[in-house]
C-alpha cells in the first residue's frame, strides 16, 4: 500500500536544529550602520535579547533545540509529511509529490516554529513583553499563540488595511491574548506622525515594523523585546525542523533525496526550513534542484538585485546583505500577503548567489489556478502563499511526466488558507488580475542600487 | 515517553462501520405517516437513494465500507488520537485525557465522514445532484467538499442571516464547488411563499429543509435527492468510524477500555460516532459512563420528552421517534449553532431510553470558559459546539483528582473554531449570556406531546 501519511513518533523529533551558515562556500556578510560599516552584535541588543542575537551570528552548524521548546512543538510537531496521491494521478505523473504539511500548527501555519523558539528565549532572557506587526495576520496569530503559552504579553501592530478587513485574524490573536492594534497608532511618535500627516492612511507594513521597534526600544522597564517572523538567520534556523524532520520522513519509508524541492519565498522561513537541511547534501555533492517560488508581483530574487538594503521602510533597522526591491517598493496588492516583501532573508540571498538555489516566479492567476487543481484533487484549501509552491509542483510533475522520469519532489505546505477566503472569492468572481512588475519599475529601482554598497566585494567583514 | 498522538497507518484504517441498531435491547421504532401508522422504506425513495434507504432500516452488525469511499477518506483519515497531556497538568489530574481529533478534515470536522459516504451512494445509484440545508455552515461544506470530489452538483440552503453574518462559509463551499443560496429563496414554492409574507425573514432551519426537500423531489430528471448530515440512522452509522479507530489507537498504546465517553449532541452523529462502537461493550457487560452533552439552551435529551415528532419545522418529513422540544422549537441565537437542533437521533435517543446514555446539559458561558481553558493549555481553537464535550470533561477530570482515581476518558473533538470566531469575540468583549431554557417553555413543549403518540408502546411496528 501506499503511504500517503508518513509519521513521526513524538521520540523522533529532531533535537537540533541546522544552521546553514557554517556549510556556506563563502561566508556571510555582516550588516552594516549607517555609516557603511559593519556594526557589531551588541548593538542589537536594545532589540533582541542577547541569546537570540548569539544565534544570529552563529557559526556553529547545528544547535540543540531546547526540552521545554520540543515541550510545546509536540503539540503539533512532528508534522505529517504527505504524499499527494490524488494530484498525481490527476497530472498522470510517474513523479511521487511529497509534502510536509505545515498547515496542522494551530495558527495554521509554518510561523509557530520560530514564535515558540522566539517567546522562549526572550523569557529565558527574564524579557516580560513581545512586540510585532504583522500584515495579513499569519505572523501575529503565530507570535500571539507561542506567548500565551510561554507567559509573555504580546502586543501586535497590525497594518490598519488588514485590521479593518480581516476581521477574524484580529479575533485569534485576542483568543491567543494577544493586544492587536490597528498602525498606524497613537501608541509611537513614528505612528502619531503618520497620522498628523495622513489620518486616513490604509498603513504599511514599513509603518508597523517603525511602531513595533519603537514600542520595544523606548520601554523604560526593558523588559520589552522586539520580534521579526521571518528574514534573520535565527528565524530561519528555527525553522529548518521542517526539512529536518522530512529528511527523517523519506529514509523511514526508504525514499531517496528529492530531485526536486520547492517551497514559496516572501522573507524566506519556510523556504529555508524545508530546503536548507537539503542544500547541505546539495554543498556535498549531491544532485538536487532547489526553486524558491516568488510572486511576479514582487520578484525580489529572480527581478531584485544582491545589494544592502534596509529590512524596513522606515531605515530602523541596519543594513542586510540581500536581494532587494528597494525598502520603499511597495508591492501590487496580491492576495499573498506574506510573500510582499521587498528583500529575501541574507541566508537565502546568499545561497541563491552562490548557485544552490534557482528562484522562480509565478503570476497570481497562475497560483490560485494550482490551488483550484489542489482544491479538486487533494481537497483541502491552501494559503495564497502556499498556492506559489503548488504552481511550480504542478510545473515539475508535467515535465517529469513528459520526460518520462520517476521523480521524488517535496514541496511545503506552509499553510492553510481558511483565513484567506477572501482572495478564492476574488478568483471565482473573475476579479483577479496577475499585478505583474512592470520592467520601468525594476529599472527604477536598479538605478537607486547602483550607489549602494555591495555585498561580498572584500569590504565587509565578519560578525 | 508519553504518547502524546496515537496514530494509525493507512491500513489500519477500519472496513466496516458498526451498527447500533443490531445491538439495542429493544428494536428501534419505525417512522410514522401523517396517518400516524409506519411508513414503509419505499416512502422515503423520492428524498433519499435506495442504497442509502436500505442502510437506514438495516439490522446488520457490521456494514462493508466500500473501498472507494475509503480511498477518499485517507485524505485525512485515520485521524490522530491525542492524549491532552497539557490540560491534565493544568488540572492537576490523574485522569488520562485522550480525544480523537475530527478537526483534523479538509473542512474542519467530523461531517466529511458522512457527507462522502451519501454522495459516493448517491452518485452510485445515478443521482447527479445533491441538495441539503445549512445552518453555521459546516454541514454545507462538507456536502460541498465530498461532492467535488465524488463528481456530483451540490445545491445548499443556507439560512440567510447565517449566509449574511458568515461571508466566509458561503466562500468555502463555492471553493469546493458547492452552489450556495440564502434561505428562504426564490428557487422554490415553500420559499417564495414566506418571501412574500415575510420579505425581511432571517430564515430558519426549518425553512431551509423545506426549501432543500422540495428542490430534490421537484426536479424532473429524477436525478436529485437530498442529504441530511445528522440524526438519521445511516448518518450516524457513517460516523462510527471514528470511535472504531478510537477503539484500535487505544489497543495500540495498551490502554484499557474507556471509563468515560463524551461528545456534544445537537443532532446526535458526532457523538454517535465516538461512542456507538463502545455502547457495544456497554450492553455487553463493560462499566462505561458515556455523556451526551447538548447546550442548556437546546436541552432535547435532557428537558425534552422521549415522543413521535417531525424532524423539520414545515412537517415535510416522517414522525421520528425521538427526544424532542417540539418541532416548531425556535432555541436561542447560542453560538453552537450546529447543537440548536430541536430533536435528538433516535438511535441516541433510544439508547438514552434504554439507560445506556446519561445525557448532561451545560449553559453558554461554561463551555466558552473550558474552551479559553483548553486554548491556554492544549492550545488549540475548538469549535463552540466542542466545547460543551470539552466543559463536560474539565469537569470529569477535576473529579477524578478529587477521587483520587486514574479514570481514562475519551471524548469527540468535533470540529476547529477558525470559522466561528466571532463567538469568542462576544465571550472575551462580556457580551455572552446563558440563554439557558425558560422552565415554562419546557412545560409549554411537554403539554403540546401529551397528545402525540409515543415511541414503544406496542402501537408502532417494525421498518
Amino acid at each position: 500500500m501506499i503511504s500517503r501519511k508518513i509519521l513521526l513518533k513524538d521520540e523522533d523529533i529532531p533535537r537540533q536544529w541546522y544552521n546553514l551558515a557554517a556549510d556556506l562556500p563563502t561566508p556571510m556578510d555582516p550588516p552594516l550602520g549607517p555609516d557603511g560599516k559593519p556594526i557589531g552584535p551588541e548593538m542589537l541588543a536594545p532589540v533582541f535579547p542577547m541569546n537570540l542575537i548569539e544565534q544570529e551570528v552563529s557559526q556553529q552548524r547545528w544547535i540543540d533545540i531546547p526540552e521545554e521548546i520540543l515541550d510545546i512543538l509536540y503539540r503539533w510537531r512532528p508534522a505529517p509529511l504527505r504524499r499527494a496521491v490524488y494530484l498525481e494521478r490527476f497530472l498522470k505523473t510517474p513523479a511521487k509529490i511529497y509534502y510536509k504539511d505545515e498547515s496542522t500548527s494551530p495558527p495554521g501555519s509554518h510561523k509557530p516554529n520560530t514564535a515558540v523558539a522566539q517567546a522562549w528565549y526572550n523569557k529565558q532572557f527574564g524579557i516580560k513583553r513581545l512586540t510585532t506587526e504583522t500584515g495579513a495576520g499569519q505572523w501575529g496569530s503565530a507570535l500571539s499563540f507561542a506567548c500565551k503559552l510561554i507567559g509573555l504579553e504580546c502586543k501586535v501592530f497590525m497594518v490598519r488595511i488588514s485590521f479593518d478587513q480581516k476581521p477574524f485574524r484580529k479575533i485569534m490573536m485576542q483568543v491567543w491574548g494577544g493586544k492587536c492594534i490597528a498602525s498606524p497608532s497613537n501608541e509611537t511618535n513614528a505612528g502619531r506622525e503618520i497620522l498628523q500627516k495622513m489620518p486616513d492612511t490604509p498603513g504599511s507594513l514599513g509603518i508597523a515594523i517603525s511602531e513595533a521597534i519603537e514600542a520595544a526600544v523606548t520601554d523604560s522597564s526593558g523588559k520589552t523585546r522586539y520580534s521579526l517572523g521571518s528574514v534573520l538567520n535565527h528565524v530561519l534556523l528555527h525553522q529548518t525542523i521542517i526539512g529536518l524532520e522530512a529528511k527523517k520522513q523519506l529514509q523511514m519509508i526508504g525514499e531517496k533525496l528529492p530531485d526536486i524541492i520547492i517551497g514559496c519565498a516572501g522573507g524566506g522561513s519556510n523556504f529555508a526550513g524545508i530546503s536548507f537541511p537539503f542544500v547541505y547534501d546539495k554543498i556535498n555533492g549531491k544532485k538536487i534542484e532547489i526553486y524558491p517560488v516568488e510572486p511576479a508581483a514582487c520578484p525580489s530574487l529572480t527581478k531584485g538585485p544582491f545589494v544592502y538594503d534596509h529590512g524596513d521602510t522606515a531605515k530602523m533597522t541596519p543594513l542586510l546583505p540581500m536581494h532587494s526591491l528597494g525598502h520603499d517598493f511597495v508591492p501590487q496588492p496580491i492576495h499573498a500577503g506574506g510573500l510582499r516583501y521587498h528583500g529575501m532573508a541574507p541566508l537565502v540571498s546568499r545561497a541563491v548567489h552562490e548557485g544552490l538555489l534557482t528562484p522562480k516566479a509565478y503570476p497570481q492567476l497562475q497560483c490560485y489556478e494550482a490551488a483550484m487543481t489542489w482544491v479538486g484533487t487533494e481537497g483541502t484549501i491552501c494559503a495564497p502563499e502556499t498556492s506559489h509552491a503548488i504552481a511550480c509542483v504542478i510545473e515539475e510533475a508535467v515535465k517529469a511526466r513528459e520526460e518520462g522520469k520517476e521523480k521524488v519532489i517535496l514541496f511545503n505546505y506552509s499553510g492553510h488558507g481558511l483565513m484567506d477566503l477572501s482572495g478564492y472569492d476574488s478568483y471565482l468572481s473573475g476579479k483577479l488580475t496577475n499585478l505583474e512588475l512592470p520592467q520601468d519599475e525594476i529599472d527604477r529601482m536598479t538605478a537607486i542600487f547602483a550607489s549602494m554598497p555591495k555585498p561580498n566585494q572584500g569590504k565587509t567583514g565578519k560578525w
